[in-house]
């Protein structure tokens, strides 16, 4: 059993511990599978966006030096409809109808929109010399490039069309589609494993003997990790046995875990069983000057760091929210916890030389106030709670009207 | 072919058109599976929380009254452990080690923590009169109830856990837990097909032919109805066919869809097979007073509303931004769009009459400016920006340094 440390101190070292994570292993998943993961690579768009030279309206494909003396009546020299296939390039001196998106025909410089058009009876147009096509009356010129959107104007072929390290959003996604990209390479999210180790736990659900609890922990840690973006490849329960909580340890191992988060076995109780195993094994047992949570520990387990918290539920949450949440939420891309300064709704006192971070939620005029009790058992009250009041270790006291930092949950 | 409308009308008909989707069917769902999902019913708890008087600390369970006189000596009558069973009543004028979480024997009221305690050795017990048992030095007195959880003082049995409407985090699982419950009660999430339409549209990653493009809209709708919340129950794409497009809405009902969102068909162009198939039907299909997006229709199909918006995949994305996810989003329990007033770092021209959209960033000093043009196939363009920038229907052009309303993507 090692002396007390501060929560600083103990973040930084478990940061430390879980940085040799940062260095993904990636894996190709497909556009449909891959909202919310991370790229790890520049993605190329092996085509250009647009693919080919095309309308950005419904109206008919000219030339603008044919149309610069508008209104001038021009011959319909036929239809591009999308997906048209190859077409012919424009006579000069015609016009060709053109759908949104379809190819504007070689020879064609500029798209006059069908409202800037009037039909042509065929009668009138014959008068025009060209009975049997049809034509049209363009009432307005237009420039050069009107309403063309030229091959590559949105990306170049080649180009990057997402960054590397870029959660990935519908608008992403889309990018990557229209590119005619199927799969993308992504980060491997987080493989942790949460074991909860006391026995008088048991399955949520079994009816309870003397003495028996059901396991929050187990839910809580899986679900928490799941909220930070990592996948939980194992989970397990232990009573207080050594060699079952080796075997979950391995077990752990075997299924690819790259980080165990435990609950309970670490305080100075007689049975303590994350302790009895991991302390030979060179493990940090000791205590972090803050509540809840004060006994924590950290160990390494066939080269897989393993993060030890206590077994009440409150201060595993807080802990697993404290600790390891920070470095999962950076490396799956999401945003960290809010914080907020807010003024005290009452007032609170504290224990000098611990980081107290109470529950607590906020007024309708805007300030916060604690929810319930310190007692890290109080599992309810924090499922009530919206954030934590952080009390500063020097503060014995603090009076209504006091601003704190608060960390939402 | 109707007219034109406004943004807030049009947004205002969808919502309406959603609300019958606010009353959401419900399922039950494993703990596991229920991050993130939304209880449809308050959740009561079967148990009191905790379940049984416990320990908060490891130590010696004693009456308050025999050690109001400390520091004494107690005969120390054993030990309860968590998950002990029953156990016997505390002798009166003795001391029962305890640790933390165990059930605290009848006829103790109060914890004394086992840093105020000193071993006593066995021959110091003798002269105290209890050779065979043992015996502890009680260092301080504690008052009745000191470090003793009562059973339910979290939370007494049959009051509610959890309320309803309440987006399901980790720390609400584990309160759910620790009550015994396996599953929740939850609303089912929206179950909406996405159809493209369009027949220059291919899968993504097939060759393409003359006048193709991949369908970068099937992906970005369904991702983006799943980052808004909902289950995609059913995707297809179809050519500009009336038959095959009815066969998708058809396919959709029977999947169970709730809401189809189309993409292409409704402009003014020669083959708009949405509009050819609904418009008999009774849909609305008209004009709505933004750029981009302008062209945009609703109808019903079998009972089942059906949001359809223009093909240009910068168009139907916003289109789904604005008008589909906010409802998607109220009814996931998940936080609107953030939207900030922002200054303009350049000028931006608009175009009366219309709301306009413009992509924009950030500055590295908190301006907004905006990314490529106004183009609505600028797919690439608009995964590489993080906001919209809002210029109303009434301004012609604003100068940099104007505030604008930002919504963030």
């Amino acid at each position: 059993m090692a002396g007390r440390i501060s929560v600083d101190e103990h973040a930084a070292f478990i940061r430390s511990l879980l940085s040799g994570l940062g260095a993904r292993p990636t894996e190709r998943v497909a556009l449909a599978d891959a909202l919310g993961r991370i790229t790890a690579s520049p993605v190329e768009s092996p085509i250009p966006l647009p693919p080919f030279r095309n309308s950005q309206m419904d109206g008919f494909a000219v030339r603008a030096a044919d149309v610069a003396d508008a209104p001038v009546t021009l011959p319909v020299d036929g239809e591009v409809a999308a997906a048209a296939g190859t077409t012919a390039p424009l006579v000069p001196g015609t016009a060709v109808r053109i759908m949104t998106g379809a190819a504007v025909p070689d020879g064609a410089d500029a798209i006059v929109p069908v409202e800037d058009t009037e039909p042509v009876e065929r009668t009138e147009a014959a008068d025009e010399g060209d009975p049997g096509v049809g034509a049209v009356r363009i009432l307005h010129a237009r420039a050069a490039g009107a309403f063309v959107r030229e091959a590559g104007s949105d990306l170049a072929a080649g180009a990057d069309v997402l960054p590397p390290g870029l959660r990935l959003a519908s608008r992403h996604l889309a990018a990557a589609a229209a590119s005619g990209l199927t799969e993308l390479l992504v980060r491997e999210r987080v493989r942790v494993a949460v074991v909860s180790t006391g026995s008088e736990l048991v399955e949520p659900g079994t009816p309870l003997g003397p003495g028996e609890i059901p396991d929050a922990n187990g839910v809580a840690l899986a679900s928490a990790a799941r909220a930070a973006g990592a996948l939980v490849v194992h989970s397990g329960r232990v009573r207080d046995d050594v060699e079952r909580l080796r075997a979950e340890l391995d077990a752990a191992v075997d299924a690819g875990a790259e980080l165990v988060v435990t609950s309970g076995g670490i305080s100075m109780g007689a049975y303590e069983v994350v302790r009895e195993l991991l302390e030979p094994l060179g493990a940090w047992v000791g205590s972090v000057a803050m509540q809840p949570g004060g006994p924590q520990a950290t160990a390494g387990y066939r080269g897989m760091p393993v993060i030890c918290f206590p077994g009440n539920p409150v201060s595993a949450q807080l802990s697993f929210e404290l600790f390891v949440a920070p470095a999962l939420r950076a490396m799956a891309g999401l945003p960290s916890a809010r914080t907020e300064r807010l003024a005290l709704a009452e007032d609170v006192r504290s224990v000098v030389g611990k980081r107290q971070f109470l529950r607590g939620r906020r007024t309708a005029d805007g300030l916060v106030v604690p929810v319930g009790g310190a007692g890290s058992h109080l599992v309810a009250t924090l499922a009530a709670s919206e954030l934590l009041i952080v009390v500063p270790e020097d503060v014995e006291a603090l009076d209504a009207g006091a601003i704190v930092d608060t960390v939402f949950l």
